[in-house]
């Protein structure tokens, strides 16, 4: 027999404390598993309430898994406890996962989990950090993005609905217009908005990489590039660079082997090392990879940075037989966070990758896409773009100025980037381990790149990237002078020369 | 020789000027290829102007791919001309790219393409269209999630760099927190955040789904699934369905025969059948799957939207064994544009998940993160989620009686769901193409979904799937009034009983 002790006056509803009370009945075993529950009428006439009241918390009680109940049938209490805790789970589940995936996303766990962690930098941290391709949120415009997103969402909230896969088309042709200043005629068809510069590859990828095929690319390069032309099974044909950029010899030869899915390069502001490639390279490798019948990736994650002056026009731009797939990003002059991307390439690359890329997400956030659009239309995209140049050209100098007042030396070695935030520092006759030697930086508190990274084969000599995006310049000259203290003590101690 | 006409008192400035004039004069020829340019300092000093202007129009010469130029030689023009316009393309690539794809992307695209279109429904169309889950913009909190987004910019403006590829740790927690709710007790850690449940899924099979392995679905089921698993080069193995949800008798067969990568199942509110899983079936398939160390992937998108109360405790609360990847979404509460998914399963599983995710695209977009926690953590989430249940109850039972008073017939028929958006019609003896039914519900001014996408081992029966997630009462009632109209005149020309 049920007895309930229910409060009329408790804020709690009547079904609740209902099902409260007889859970609890069970759950200490006073209505043991196997126990007939009285029907819904008779519960609720013994104790003065609705049959509704009952019956709402028998429904609870069900859902929850204390009671079975067939239509026209008693409702019998079960064996069951409402969710495991986490107290009570095996120690051990059942599966071990690191065996049951994939062997290459294993592989891809085990090199990503070596690599530096990313995240928001520590804000309170008294370390320098020149290892990243973060931004300085100081110069972000984010309050005009703000009242961007603000309009947008007042005066289009269907926005929060699914988009295209595509990406949202005012914003593809915005892209279409604006690549014209980088020399690069294609319409707004043959632009699909991606995640950022990662997934554009990603998608590319999924298009091109088979496995077992050859992917070319600069040595060194960008480092997340490798883990994900693992997973894809493609095999890795590293090619030197010059000054110039990329060899061509050597990528002639490789071409000749055949089984190349296509080139990766990345011809301005090259990460890491800065280069930029000459016209001439870039008219050769165009004219090689067509004799080829090559795709050519250009990753142009930069293109916006060129507050030198002295940049070649892209690739893409010389691209006569549609056989180059342009890569860029908002994440590298405007904010990273915002993870918008966009491929051009030809129309029927971009159609079968859009297919492609809804399976994976559906579509890219709508709401950023249109904020963004709305962030270019009324013109903060330009004059974010100018500023941004007028404050990374005096950054860089700066930079470039400690460097060769400071740093110069027999054995430390750099050459001058034409834009973008990146230097590549060569440190030579050095007879330390690694580890040891970004030990020394952090003593220092500077945190900077260590080359290995980026090198599919490993050289001979020391590299590291040092990264002024999130810097003004008092501390890219503390950052400097600190860098400095570091290697002269480092020279004096572990020079091999 | 290189005479100037230069415009001292004009916006343009200088360097410009000299750059637009040579430029010209290669384009038409004036200075053909190989021409000499005179040194920047004998052209400044012939027009009066400072070296600077002319030196730096010589390198936006160079630039723009118009001169080689090396140091201390001359300036020579070079065969260029700055971008390819579209109407100078060859008229075919040289790529045939829907030869060049993968066969399993363009198998991809070849399902796609046959899919009606996603997209921001129209505006001022007559239909009313019942064919997709975009949810009704007028009841969504569009201007709390605005004051939530202004809040974090303005408090943090960090969030605009790079997030974790895990998600933001104040979100996790929160979801961490909620899924209680549901049964489900799970750390932080074991959660990783997405792009959608989309995402989570190509995650998951980046993860499990090895070529040539199984995966076992309910039929019929979520058809953007279909691809995917194609895509991953997967065999489908669909088990029937009863009202008590996954046939166990079928799935415990399957599973003898061995290499299943998982069991993929909709437990609440199954797309596209409204059908929810029993608590009984839910314990026994936990229990056959951890029998053959089998994973289930359980799709939770409807998991708030528990309307009518009697709705078992999800598959993922009775997990003791660590078996069940849970995966759920904002999309289909709050805002579908948003996407922000999540996964919820063991710790090692989300390692590797994240690993892969940060080669896929770096980090979920970090704005709409932050905003979506401030959501939550004012309490605007739990708002709105009773909101949206007390609306779609009334607007579900609406549907449901305007099915059971004005649809019901010997050859229609539905099982009422215990939530969500979906109602699954069985339209019994038709003897008509689906093209040709569905261009009626056209005439009519009405769209539903085909249930031929939905599944895999073709029925005998036609179905639709009606959604009312777009529809407020009154449409709904209209929308099925028309829909009734229409089988009207479809059971009058086509019956085949």
């Amino acid at each position: 027999m049920i007895v309930l002790s229910l409060n009329r006056k408790s804020k709690t509803s009547l079904s609740r404390q209902v099902f409260t009370e007889i859970s609890e009945m069970i759950e200490n075993n006073t209505l043991p598993p196997g126990t007939k529950l009285p029907s819904s009428r008779i519960l609720a006439e013994k104790h003065g309430v609705s049959r509704n009241v009952v019956y709402n918390a028998y429904e609870e009680l069900w859902g929850q898994g204390y009671v079975d109940s067939r239509p026209g049938s008693y409702t019998v209490v079960r064996k069951k406890t409402p969710g495991i805790q986490m107290t009570q789970r095996e120690e051990k589940g059942l599966i071990d996962w690191n065996n049951a995936v994939s062997l290459k996303s294993k592989e891809v766990y085990d090199i990503i989990s070596k690599y530096p962690r990313s995240g928001y930098p520590m804000k309170s941290s008294d370390i320098i950090d020149m290892s990243t391709l973060d931004l300085d949120h100081r110069v972000l415009p984010y309050d005009d993005f703000r009242k961007c997103i603000n309009t947008v969402i007042v005066k289009q909230p269907y926005i929060f609905n699914y988009g295209e896969p595509e990406g949202y088309f005012p914003l593809r042709s915005f892209i279409s217009s604006r690549l014209q200043t980088h020399g690069i005629h294609v319409s707004p068809e043959e632009i699909l908005i991606t995640n950022g510069t990662q997934h554009s590859l990603d998608l590319t990828l999924r298009l091109l990489g088979k496995p077992g095929s050859v992917i070319v690319t600069e040595n060194p390069t960008y480092f997340l590039a490798f883990p994900l032309f693992q997973f894809y099974q493609t095999e890795i044909i590293s090619v030197s660079m010059s000054e110039e950029g990329i060899n061509l010899r050597e990528l002639e030869k490789t071409m000749r082997s055949g089984n190349v899915s296509f080139v990766y390069t990345t011809p301005n502001f090259h990460n890491p090392t800065g280069i930029t490639m000459s016209p001439e390279v870039r008219e050769n490798l165009v004219r090689i990879c067509e004799k080829y019948h090559v795709p050519i990736v250009e990753d142009a994650f930069e293109e916006e940075m060129k507050y030198f002056g002295r940049v070649p026009l892209s690739i893409k731009s010389m691209d006569k037989n549609q056989i180059v797939i342009y890569m860029s990003s908002f994440s590298k002059v405007l904010f990273p966070g915002v993870r918008i991307g966009w491929i051009a390439a030809d129309k029927d690359f971009i159609k079968i990758a859009s297919a492609v890329k809804k399976t994976s997400d559906l579509a890219t956030n709508s709401i950023i896409q249109s904020a963004l659009f709305e962030f270019c239309r009324q013109g903060y995209y330009e004059i974010h773009i100018k500023r941004m140049n007028r404050i990374y050209k005096k950054r860089m100098q700066t930079a470039l100025n400690v460097l060769k007042n400071e740093l110069s030396s027999d054995h430390i070695s750099w050459s001058e980037p034409l834009g973008g935030y990146l230097i590549w520092l060569k440190l030579s006759r050095l007879n330390i381990s690694e580890e040891e030697l970004h030990g020394i930086f952090k003593n220092f508190k500077i945190n900077v790149a260590p080359g290995s990274l980026y090198f599919n084969n490993q050289p001979a000599d020391y590299f590291i990237r040092i990264s002024i995006s999130q810097l003004n310049e008092d501390e890219i000259i503390e950052g400097l002078k600190r860098l400095k203290n570091a290697l002269a003590e480092i020279y004096q101690k572990w020079s091999a020369g």
